[in-house]
């Protein structure tokens, strides 16, 4: 019942109705994209969702203003790389006003309908003059082909630019759902990820939109971990800018929909997981038989996160005995001696490796074998209910620590 | 007003009627010792704390079993490294058992007088006959210089052993307090570290022991983390046989024999750290001007878990971006116009980032020289209240991947 297809090379221009640019402000070193701009031809809705962090970077709060002012109205998003406008108090505040001013004067249109979005280092004041003549020049340079560019530009440890496109016939016609997203590091999101943007020529009201992102977001975005750190600057925003004439109003082709935006969005977010940095393995945790949902999530998480699980990935170590003692300290209770425990490359082809609490008799080779592929997956079973969650995690590598330790230099 | 002192080369045998010995049970590869007893002359007052894990190892349900029939009457532990009897269902209780049992005929006293502690790789069921080979053969050659060997046979990636003796001036006479540790991975320990041994010839009732004990490890082993995962063998013991004659009943002798077993904790759990696993570094995390205790202990242990945090401190790089978002996503509402930040080699040394929210004019040059320091504290308050904790940590290096990727091989 594959109700949508996947656009060939879409991206975020791929909807009707955005066009794109993607310039070197000199933000970042030898000529690099460091700059994107991502244009809509008429007003869209707009749906969003940013980071839980405490600490919240200038964009985030400028874009949280603007939205809550009208969302109905967008028309352009800025992105800047290299620079993350984090924990640069009021002037970090009135650069990122002043961005929406100058991409609206160049772009002839109101700062209000401007968003702007930041990543890269915190704590540095955004070289204006630079950003101004690279978003200056850029609107000159606006075109539907410039989409994978974009996705460029936005990069910052990322090995390469992630960007997919969906077409969806609903009934009352077909509408096009495309995206990009950076990711690499300092990614573990409550909400959203590091900075994904998503496009659809659909017409949809900005709360039934709203609905619909955060839906997709708690299934995708929100259920992938690099390194369990949540950034200052996680936004994703879902411009709709109804070009196609197709509008998302009633219960089947919101459904449709919404499902095509879960897909997009669950690939996006495997695309940063795999680009992770120093990754070199993608693991689905699934925890199964739990009580709630939540203790499901909690206890992946935790799987997901800890750094003797995902070293033992990186050294294609099967020590399972690491994925029960992180499972044991999630902080959700349960029965040690119901636990059973599955490795697999694939569902099909589930080894057991924990009957009970206790080892089964599963030969070293066998699971080793599991470890040493770049996928495979892990699931855990309680044994004391029916809830599941999935939850999509990288080993930890020496080329993290490596990426890590010399970031900045 | 320093009224202990430190007992040179001092261990867990330095209080009087405390005997040790350390053998080769074969564990281990290569004749590495691995199996140690520390014996007292008389019944023991016995406190106890234990992992918070919900996947406990066999030992720890078999101790915990013990204690709580009669903590007054403990005349020994027995200590294997290399391997942790957990996951080892029904067979690894009967071991931990059959080890008590062993024990007991070996030293001519009851199996309920035996605590068993075990460390290694988990999912492995004990060598049984080598075990009791080397607990009998260990039996005949107890003696007070084998303070430092027993250290030494609890070691599993620990570089070197952990060890250190306090003598007391109490009102009614001296005490000694004795310890010894084992920890370098898999820590974070919640109520207690990976495995301590702490004797004392103090007279000490249970009750009154287990009060000093839980307040000096909230304030030293559950300080320290080395990697955030909490395993499933944490244990620590202190036992107290009386042999100094001397009690400690009266109020002024157990504040002072609580502040020297604090500071006995303290220095423990402090080698602990500098010996975590591929460790160059150890750092102190001080948040204040907290709300609540909770809120500024959460906030530190945030920052000292973050891989990003961590990797910086590897690479000796002063970027404190991270440690504002790290303490960001602690899940402890502030306002971050109003933290502060300062790094420094010593207190009185303070180097301030961050003002209001916003970096400093400092000199990055000062700050890298900080960061470059193989000891150093970093300061966060919050402006908010008048609330502190302190936690201790490490770096994640090139050789934490190293030493996890390949534990088992």
């Amino acid at each position: 019942m594959n109700q949508f297809q996947i656009v060939p090379e879409g991206t975020v221009t791929s909807p009707a109705g955005f066009t794109a640019v993607a310039v070197a402000a000199g933000l970042k070193k030898e000529n690099q994209l460091d700059c994107a701009l991502v244009v809509a031809e008429a007003d869209c809705s707009c749906a969003a969702m940013f980071t839980q962090n405490q600490v919240v970077a200038a964009p985030v709060i400028v874009d949280r203003e603007t939205l809550a002012a009208d969302n109905s109205c967008l028309r352009a998003v800025v992105i800047n790389s290299k620079n993350a406008n984090a924990c640069t108090g009021d002037l970090g505040l009135a650069n990122a006003r002043a961005t929406q001013q100058i991409a609206a004067v160049a772009l002839g249109c109101e700062a209000n309908q401007i968003l702007v979005l930041s990543t890269g280092v915190i704590g540095v004041q955004l070289p204006m003059a630079k950003l101004e003549a690279g978003i200056v020049a850029g609107a000159k340079g606006l075109a539907k082909e410039n989409g994978r560019l974009a996705a460029e530009a936005i990069m910052t440890t990322d090995t390469h630019p992630k960007h997919l496109a969906v077409r969806v016939a609903l009934p009352g016609g077909s509408v096009t759902i495309g995206g990009m997203a950076k990711g690499a590091g300092m990614i573990h999101p409550n909400m959203a990820t590091m900075l994904a943007v998503l496009t659809t020529d659909a017409a949809v009201a900005p709360d039934v939109l709203d609905g619909l992102l955060r839906t997709a977001v708690n299934r995708s975005f929100n259920r992938i971990s690099v390194d369990g750190d949540t950034s200052t600057n996680d936004t994703i925003l879902l411009l709709a800018n109804g070009m196609s004439g197709t509008a998302v109003t009633d219960p089947d082709s919101i459904a449709q929909f919404g499902a095509a935006l879960n897909q997009l969005c669950t690939a996006l977010a495997h695309m940063i997981v795999r680009d992770g940095e120093g990754a070199t393995k993608f693991v689905e945790i699934q925890v199964t038989g739990a009580n709630s949902e939540a203790d499901a999530h909690q206890i992946a998480n935790t799987i997901a996160t800890s750094p003797l699980v995902k070293t033992a990935f990186a050294g294609s170590d099967a020590n399972w005995g690491r994925l029960l003692m992180a499972a044991g300290r999630a902080g959700v209770p349960f029965d040690q001696t119901k636990i059973n425990l599955w490795i697999g490359v694939r569902q099909a082809d589930e080894l057991q490796l924990v009957a009970n609490g206790t080892p089964t008799e599963y030969q070293e080779a066998q699971a080793a074998a599991v470890f040493a592929e770049p996928e495979f997956i892990v699931r855990l079973d309680l044994g004391v209910g029916e809830e599941t969650a999935v939850v999509w995690t990288t080993d930890l590598s020496h080329d993290y620590v490596s990426i890590n330790a010399d970031y900045r230099t």
